[in-house]
């Protein structure tokens, strides 16, 4: 395994992270929202399109930042595009947990998938996978592929609504189960469904940290971007959807990186 | 008329803006594209919605950079959306020759208008009118108000093109046009559809300077978005469309301001 070299500016953000040690009493899971986008707020150059975005420093800052969170979590489009190792690459820093969002089980786990091979080097943990599929209806053998390197599915109560009839989670939802499996902190990586829905304002109190890395460069139109939806005043004006407060910008080499709360 | 005080982080930007003594001999303006987004890329919540994104220290640095700039210029769309005063507004600072690019006379010139009101208090210069309407076309009225005040119309050559067979400004045409009124360098500050067709990358040779504030916001979609076409390399697969270098990051109060440059 290749290491990330953490570089000094990182100890900047040191306020935004979760405590080192977690409160007895948690009512949830602190969550850190984080994620690099381009200026024009894509992650990606198109749907499944892997896309290096982030330079060397805020990478291994990104890294640095999984060792100080319990889990990391990801919703399963992610997963399909970018097979991620889901682990931390700095010296000495521990791995957090991978946290798959996957009501319908479109991720059919594999041996060769890169979150298990890194937990058979000892270089990760495998995920926990949440679902809307119900025990009895999970499939054998990805049950023991994921048992086998120590993950496991953890079905959870969903929603289904809108013309598409797609299963839903609720965050409360999802932040419970993670705190009933003892993980303090989590922080919420990707994709662009996932992050725009914590950014609108229903969510906003779930969320204790938003460290943003912005590259600069305009990927163009047509990429994966974040952006949560319009809202609007009571007199049918549309306001901004989402601002920062306790604002701090950290050059990281070429990228900055944005640290802010979404409540105040 | 109410100042704007320029904080000291201004200084930085220095290596930026066009040389205070422009060169005798030049071949087109110092080309300074300019402009404020949310996190999510955009200038505006909807269109012709004007909304306030920058915060006081990189609205007074805008100004500033007006004062070193012989020209600013906007899109028709922009004037009609703002009714921008498009002066400059630091003690002691010269305002800048407005431009408006309105290839098709949208707008159609009101004494009311702020830009003619600041002229008149000798507090801004009134607009240069770039048209593809030919000057025996152009409307008398507008011409006499516009003279008045000390601007005028500009025809110059446009290209039609596309299915709704509007008009359209070579950028070297619209610069052109500019070297010849004396203007030695211009500020390009919106809207949308003018910003993105800089960061064409066939229009990156003719930026000398990319200077973006970003506000701590997400506006939320139906915004106004900077976001340049797509575009593939030979083999179809999608490429950035843009990327700066010689990049550097100020951040002032809860915005940041990005510098850097299209071309190397």
């Amino acid at each position: 395994m290749e290491f990330l070299t953490v570089p000094p500016e990182a100890a900047a953000l040191e306020p935004r992270l979760p405590p080192s040690q977690p409160p007895t009493s948690l009512s949830r899971p602190f969550v850190t929202l984080t994620f690099a986008t381009s200026l024009d707020s894509s992650l990606s150059l198109a749907p499944g399109v892997r896309t290096r975005l982030s330079g060397p420093g805020s990478k291994a800052m990104t890294h640095h930042l999984r060792s100080r969170h319990a889990a990391i979590l990801i919703g399963v489009s992610t997963l399909l595009a970018d097979s991620p190792a889901l682990n931390c690459r700095t010296p000495g820093g521990a791995s957090p947990r991978p946290i798959i969002i996957d009501p319908h089980l479109r991720w059919t786990p594999s041996a060769a998938d890169k979150v298990f091979e890194v937990a058979r080097l000892g270089h990760g943990l495998a995920p926990f996978v949440l679902t809307g599929v119900e025990a009895p209806s999970l499939p054998a053998a990805s049950v023991a592929l994921l048992e086998q390197h120590g993950g496991k599915y953890i079905p959870i109560a969903a929603t289904s609504s809108g013309p598409d009839a797609r299963m839903r989670f609720d965050w409360s939802v999802v932040f419970d189960a993670l705190l009933k499996e003892g993980l303090s902190s989590v922080m919420v990586e990707g994709g662009g469904q996932i992050i725009n829905s914590l950014l609108d304002p229903k969510c906003h109190a779930l969320v204790d940290s938003v460290i943003v890395t912005i590259a600069p460069t305009w990927l163009g139109k047509g990429g994966v971007v974040v952006s949560p939806d319009g809202i609007e005043n009571s007199e049918g004006v549309p306001i901004p959807a989402a601002r920062l407060s306790d604002v701090s910008w950290h050059p990281f080499g070429e990228d900055v990186v944005l640290c802010g709360k979404l409540h105040t």
